[in-house]
């Protein structure tokens, strides 16, 4: 099973406007895309991948929201998936605790931080790379099998907290360009699927 | 300069519903997400890339909007891009001639067909690549300077379109999985980056 864990500054409420989602949503639009490009492929879900966004915008940080191939009833676009991360952030209004509530849909969502989903994911004895401009090229890299790979959002993943993954992972680099989130996440995908990565 | 042309059923009109962009647009969120994945890294846009949507739904098609890197005031998401989508059809309402118009902010629209647009681009010296999954793959391929990447929307592009840019170039596969068009467009301009291509 191949992870994706996005560190996003997206709002922790549904208080967002589903007409204007990168400003009231803190990027909750950067979200959605890297969920669609983790998900999605021509006329089907992956079977293959998961994909978590953690939330660290006001008012309520943190909180996570896991999308899997069980998923159902939802479309690739972005207003789509907004619709049901403003239902997930409903359902889970006023919590901290860290259980999984589950919707309708299979989608998830709890008061986990990066660093319990990270722990978590640890212990299931996945593999980690963290993307960077500045790591060493994913060309020379071998993925192992269950790789998480961890990114940020349009700001980048605040340093403790990419240092927390470092201990159990490495840098991995697409080249020097800084590529919007979404797009990391196609390309890291076509690799994956080219080298047969489970 | 590399250049994208995707062969969309989208809308035609501006009486679209930019609360309802897949079912209202025909598929105007493909088209969106096209546009962003080809011309913007992170903060932002390319200077090396251009994207024509050639556009066949009703009720006035072909109608072909062209972004380029002189474009302004155009965020990267889907809706933003959209409000800019319809505000060129309106723009270009019952009209049906090849000219160009210019918006305030550098979006391009005509009348022009696809095959008027390979044509135009042929005449410019550009080498042509056809994305399909059944075509040889990216990697066994050179891609010369300026090449044009041409894909379709979530149907595809009709056979005799298709027939029309192979008497100039190549089928190319990115793998026999089918992708979304805009996962084509990100891994196509990663490896046109890892190569240089330009």
């Amino acid at each position: 099973m191949r992870t994706f864990v996005l560190w996003s500054r997206g709002i922790t409420s549904p208080d967002f406007n589903l007409n204007d989602l990168p400003s009231s949503g803190k990027r909750i639009d950067i979200v959605a895309r890297c969920i669609i490009s983790a998900l999605w492929l021509s006329h089907a879900l992956r079977r293959d991948t998961r994909i978590y966004a953690v939330l660290y915008g006001a008012p309520e940080p943190p909180k996570t929201v896991l999308f899997t191939p069980e998923i159902k009833r939802v479309s690739p676009d972005e207003r789509s998936i907004a619709i049901w991360l403003k239902k997930a952030l409903n359902k889970h209004r006023g919590r901290r605790d860290k259980e999984w509530v589950t919707l309708s849909n299979g989608i998830k969502i709890s008061g986990k931080s990066f660093q319990d989903v990270i722990k978590e994911l640890a212990d299931e004895g996945c593999s980690f790379y963290v993307l960077h401009e500045r790591g060493k090229s994913i060309e020379q890299i071998e993925i192992k099998e269950n790789p998480v790979f961890v990114l940020g959002d349009h700001k980048g993943i605040p340093k403790n907290e990419e240092a927390f993954v470092l201990r159990k992972g490495e840098r991995v680099s697409l080249g020097r360009k800084s590529y919007l989130s979404s797009f990391c996440i196609s390309v890291i995908q076509w690799i994956c699927d080219n080298r047969g990565i489970k």
